[in-house]
């Protein structure tokens, strides 16, 4: 690919997070599926629901730039999910399981949440007015995400270290 | 691998940010290298030398634990990196690149925040009181880091709107 205008980088990224977003929900049913707190499988399948949104969102924004929408490989979202899945196959202590799946939904919703704030700013510079609060509210979704699973993580710990 | 508790899942993700943070200290200097804007070059150069410190720190906490200091693969970081490989080898203008390097250096910083973030809550409820400080340490400066991405990437921006 050749990128030669902030455009073509705010294009790219798009992709490359709708690529992420259509890979994460596939994920999701399987970690909702491996979780032994039924708030944490509550919290997958909350997010199942929140990343179809947000994949109509892009497909928003890219009606909105005349785009049609499709993905590029985002090799970022491929390494981190790999990690999880690891985690998964490799983890047989149904509690340090939990804690590892909610470590690794939050390096995904980081990973997105850094990916939409960019996308966010790209989109105010090229005057891509429409598209802001669409990104932002993906951004903010994410944020949110993140601070519930702070929150499932410390009920956790606590539940380990009482145990 | 075999992962049969939370000491486990810690000692094989603080393996896994050794490998991270070592992959990270070898890409700086190129990005610093194909950065336009002097500030960004500087920050580059700046976040080199804490990532050093921050090795020194997952070094300590090692032989906090009476390990020998060694990195798992870590396909996170490889992913993330190999995104901003892409990106400094495809972008052909000098403003774009800065604003994709610094959007990859963010995903970089978010990720190692939530890393070190899960860590330090995982090495209180192990009872690895030592270790809580360090990782403190090296969550906040990533946090820092990203913060001053984040003003980076706005006067970057306002120079590319008002070009």
């Amino acid at each position: 690919m050749k990128l030669s205008s902030l455009q073509d980088l705010f294009l790219h990224t798009l992709q490359d997070v709708y690529y992420a977003e259509k890979h994460i929900l596939k994920a999701l049913p399987g970690m909702a599926k491996k979780a032994e707190d039924t708030a944490l499988r509550d919290a997958f399948t909350v997010h199942e629901a929140e990343t179809k949104t947000q994949i109509e969102r892009l497909e928003t924004v890219f009606e909105m730039l005349g785009e049609t929408a499709k993905g590029v490989k985002c090799h970022a979202i491929e390494g981190i999910l790999k990690e999880a899945t690891e985690i998964m196959d490799d983890c047989d202590d149904p509690d340090a399981l939990d804690a590892g799946m909610i470590a690794a939904a939050q390096a995904v919703e980081h990973y997105e949440f850094t990916r939409y704030g960019t996308l966010a700013s790209w989109a105010r510079t090229l005057g891509h007015t429409d598209a802001i609060a669409l990104l932002e509210a993906s951004r903010d979704e994410e944020i949110g995400a993140d601070v519930k699973l702070t929150k499932l993580a410390e009920a956790c710990l606590n539940r380990q270290a009482t145990a």
